[in-house]
């Protein structure tokens, strides 16, 4: 059954690798080179929200693979709602390049751009985020994970996750009040999320085999 | 033997995430961003049957992925037809893009317009489901299939897959009476199909083992 | 060792799946529904040449697939020096949409543009050709591939793979006599290597453990 | 614990994939086909620029990825620094065919416009040299390498490694001096760096198993 979850994984690897090198490509054909009325260092100068939402969205995205791997780890056999789950959050991902792309080219603009264009970004990430939680949520309904994990380690998982888009919805509200502090915000949170919490990908070797008691693989 | 399933399955999942993610390449390089004329907010408004396009190809190519994923799991060694007629599953699955974007443009134009990017759309569809079919009879009929998979189970994934086309073609002529109404059909066709049927990902994971007996992988 | 093969065949299936789906962003951002000077069933008559690109690239990039395949089964472990033709095998493969999309504009181009685009093309596939025939070489010669496989069975492998650049080589001379009449003797020679030769994946099942005695994976 | 290490390669290897064939699109799409007031000869002559960013990245991606397809090789476990490294590096070569791009654009510029290229382009390449570097001190640190490697040849390894940005420094220091020597140092570094040394794929299949020895996979 390993196999089911395992080209889950492939499939999913596919998309988030062409999520992150899409900036990539938007950058190489409507990036500085294109740019027909400025001498080069201007043009390269001028770039910089390009280069902010390559950065923004490789950063982002690449949290969001590393959340979808360390979930993935446990799950030991998948049902045809947890795939679907999946797609949606998949989905929300593959969008998260155009809302990047929006806000990075609106934060020069008036307070509706930049407004209109944060909301759109935030929802994107929101709406990943609620299929995330849904997911793993399922995947422990279900039984879908493994028999080993530690059931504490489990709801401290649950925990956490569900912490993620409420915080997203307390950044998303001070769109309303400075669209830049929202994003400033959302940032920060995206920061913390690398600091270390249970169900983490083990820091130090020896912890590794702790985790999960008799894993057998 | 069992690699020569996996790489394929590796294969058709990197064209699988490709497509997924080449509406949203399009929704960042003509989508409202590169709307010279407008205003933001009557951009983004504006841009509706873009996103329409993406969440549709999204949900297709999904929903294929999901069948695709449902039958490869019972294929246990492949030969050079049933691999030709996996390539020509891709070739209309990547063609997807194409005619829903085109579909998705000619919502609002004229009869001619409507009718002939429907039977497009529903043609690439179409095809796609053919040799699907083919695929699974072909793997039925030399036996590539596991040798623990129940024949009843079998008989009633044939009988299913056949079904689709048959529906695809009647949403099909219906594009003659109102286009609109054609893709209503067929988009309720496709939520139809994530109804649970024999076959699919067990729904309970107590089920997972009772399908196929003896699995021993 | 088996990942090692394993890794160079995830990568290469990355590659090709993005050559097969290339073509299709390219009918997506340059095809008929961005055609601003015509009516849409025109523009759709209009665009034939790209359908035939992809239909083309789609073809032969699924048929080095297909021989990519075929030998990697063989393969039990990797060296640097197989790893670097595998990449230049690559390199022509990513190669074809460009120039199979330069063909496809010039078929009713001039005889210059027909005979400067044909041999392009036929210069890639040439290229690939070649260095993958360098891959099975240097495999046998260093002993890479599975110690289990007939050496009669490797000896006509490496006959039919030289026979391939050879005749393309004749069908390359033609262009300088007529640029169709030697592509449509390419298109034949691709359909010639469908038919099964031995090397290829079992047609029967029953064959399928003949071939490679004491597989033991 | 294999499957964590194993997807990560997975996943690198999407997106290797889809930088070793951006450039490719980028000749499909911007390249001689659609350059609108020349004769095809000519253009296609013109835009040799093209086809030596396409050369030179598809050069250097492809030698990166043979660098970490030799690294990953000893990598038996992972932590969540491990990925975050592994992410640094993947941002760096995905921005490689942009930088790669502009220095092609500008081999025939001013003195500032080369010279302002070639520092992007070993930026790039000095960065992802940079956190592969911290990749592999950190594997070895944390003891995430296979148990049976032997140190002396870890040793090598990370001796080479840190050679590698060093010369990099060097030659970025000569655009100062002359950008095109500058680039012209690199690529004898890319092509040094394909001699064999100590922690590359074995040359001969005899020597395989000598390296780590009770592999155990």
């Amino acid at each position: 059954m390993g196999r089911d979850a395992s080209r889950v994984e492939t499939f999913s690897d596919g998309v988030f690798g062409v999520v992150l090198t899409v900036m990539a490509l938007e950058l190489l054909q409507n990036g500085p080179a294109r740019d027909p009325g400025r001498e080069l260092p201007d043009a390269l100068a001028h770039a910089w929200p390009s280069y902010l939402a390559y950065v923004i969205t490789f950063g982002i995205a690449g949290q969001i693979w590393l959340g979808h791997h360390n979930m993935w780890r446990y799950v030991v056999r998948v049902d045809q709602v947890l795939v679907v789950f999946n797609l949606l959050v998949l989905l929300f991902v593959a969008a998260i390049p155009f809302t990047a792309d929006l806000l990075s080219d609106n934060l020069r603009g008036s307070d509706t751009e930049q407004r209109l264009t944060a909301a759109l970004y935030l929802g994107t990430v929101l709406g990943e985020s609620l299929f995330f939680n849904l997911s793993w949520w399922w995947a422990r309904r279900r039984r879908l994970l493994h028999p080993g994990l530690d059931p504490q380690l489990a709801r401290a998982v649950s925990r956490r996750l569900l912490v993620r888009p409420l915080l997203y919805v307390t950044a998303f509200a001070f769109v309303f009040v400075d669209p830049i502090l929202s994003l400033v915000l959302y940032l920060l949170l995206v920061g913390l999320s690398l600091v270390r919490r249970p169900g983490d990908l083990p820091r130090f070797a020896a912890e590794a085999d702790g985790e999960v008691s008799d894993r057998g693989r």
